[in-house]
C-alpha cells in the first residue's frame, strides 16, 4: 500500500494526521506539485482527476478521495476507529466532518485560490482549467468569517467537533483552521475563543506536527 | 425515527430512494420548502443549516447531510448493503460518490442556483444568504459538460457507477442527472451514448419513480 501525497497539500495533511493518530505504517510516495507532476501521464494513470492524495493498494486498486481514503484506513484498521464505533457516532462524524468541509474549507478555497497568483486559469482543482473569477474573493473571506462564527458557537458546548473524542471531523477543522490562517490569511476573529481555544489545544497533538 | 424531507428536493429523493431500495418503512415528516419552513425556528432547532433532509432519531438525535443520514442507515440497518460490504468496495462507492457530487452536483447547483430569478440572495444553500454571481451561470454550465463527458466515459467500461453492483453512487448520478436535465435544463449531449443508456437503465427500478 502506498500513499501518493504532497507535504504542502491541506487534503494530504489530513491522510498523514489520520494514519499518525492510528499508528499505522503506510509508503509515502512524493507528487512534486511544484512541478506539476499531477497533471503527468504516469499520476494520471493513477488518479485521472489529477489532485493528491491518493491510495494505491497492494492489488493495484486506487483510491482517490480524501473521505474515501480515511474510510477504507478506518475500515481496513480498525482498532482506534476515528470515524466512530457505532452507527450513530459514524453519521455524527460524517455529519461534522461535512459541514466543515462544505462551510469551511470550500469557503476559504473559494477566497484563496481566485485570488493566487499563481493559480490563475486554476481556480478550481482537478484535471481541468477554470479562470479565476474576482466576485469570489469576496465571498469566499466572507462565508469562512460566517463559517468561524458558526464553529465557534458550536465549540462552546462542545468538546470536539463531533462530540466527547476526538476524530476525523477535528482532523477536518484542524487543516481548514491551520489552512485558513496560513495560506488563505484569514485569521480566527479574537471574539471567536471558544474556536481558538479548540485550535490551540489540538495543536498540541503530536500528530499536528505533520 | 422520521425523516424530515421535502418531494421537491433532489437531495431528499437520494435517501428516500436509498430507503426504498433497502426496503425499509420511516415515517416521513414533509418540510414545505416554497413557504420557506426550513427557516422557521421549530426546524432550526432541528438542523441548524436549515436544509433538508434530517433524520430525527427516537433519543432525539438529528443527523443532517445526506452522506451522514446515508452512513446511518446502511450501517443500522446492514442488510443490503448499499454502500459497500467490504473497505475496499466502501473506499470506491465513497470515491465514486463523493466525485458526482463535487464535479456534478455541485456544478448544475452552481449553474441554476446563479440563474433562477426565485433564489436571489441565495445562491447557496444553507442559514446564510449570498448574492448570485452570473459568471458562475456559465461556468457552472460548463462544469456541468465536462463532467457529462467524463461520466460518459467512466460508464462506456463500467457496469454501475461504482464497479460491478447498484449502490449508493449510483442513486447520487441518477438523482443529479434527472435534476441536471429537469429543473436545470441541462440534457446529456447526444455523444455521450454509455452515460444516457445508464441513466435509461437504472430509470427503469421501481426506486426511480418516487
Amino acid at each position: 500500500m502506498k500513499l501518493y501525497h504532497s507535504s504542502g497539500s491541506p487534503n494530504s495533511r489530513r491522510v498523514r494526521i489520520l494514519i499518525a493518530e492510528k499508528g499505522l505504517d503506510i509508503e509515502l510516495a512524493p507528487v512534486d506539485l511544484g512541478a506539476k507532476e499531477q497533471f503527468s501521464d504516469a499520476y494520471r494513470a493513477i488518479n485521472p482527476r489529477a489532485v493528491v492524495p491518493t491510495l494505491v493498494l497492494d492489488d493495484g486498486t486506487a483510491i482517490g478521495e480524501v473521505p474515501a481514503i480515511m474510510r477504507y484506513l478506518d475500515e481496513a484498521y480498525p482498532k482506534l476507529p476515528l470515524l466512530g464505533a457505532t452507527p450513530k457516532e459514524k453519521a455524527l462524524i460524517t455529519m461534522w466532518e461535512r459541514r466543515a468541509e462544505l462551510e469551511g474549507f470550500a469557503s476559504v478555497m473559494e477566497g484563496a485560490r481566485n485570488a493566487a497568483a499563481g493559480l490563475k486559469g486554476r481556480a478550481i482543482s482537478g484535471p481541468h482549467g477554470y479562470e479565476q473569477i474576482p466576485a469570489l474573493i469576496e465571498r469566499g473571506r466572507n462565508r469562512t468569517q460566517q463559517f468561524y462564527a458558526d464553529m465557534n458557537l458550536h465549540m462552546a458546548s462542545s468538546h470536539h467537533v463531533a462530540g466527547e473524542f476526538f476524530s476525523l471531523a477535528d482532523i477536518q477543522l484542524l487543516c481548514l483552521l491551520d489552512f485558513a490562517t496560513g495560506w488563505g490569511r484569514m485569521p480566527i476573529p479574537d471574539d471567536c475563543t471558544a474556536l481558538t481555544a479548540w485550535h490551540q489545544k489540538t495543536s498540541g497533538r503530536a500528530s499536528a506536527r505533520l
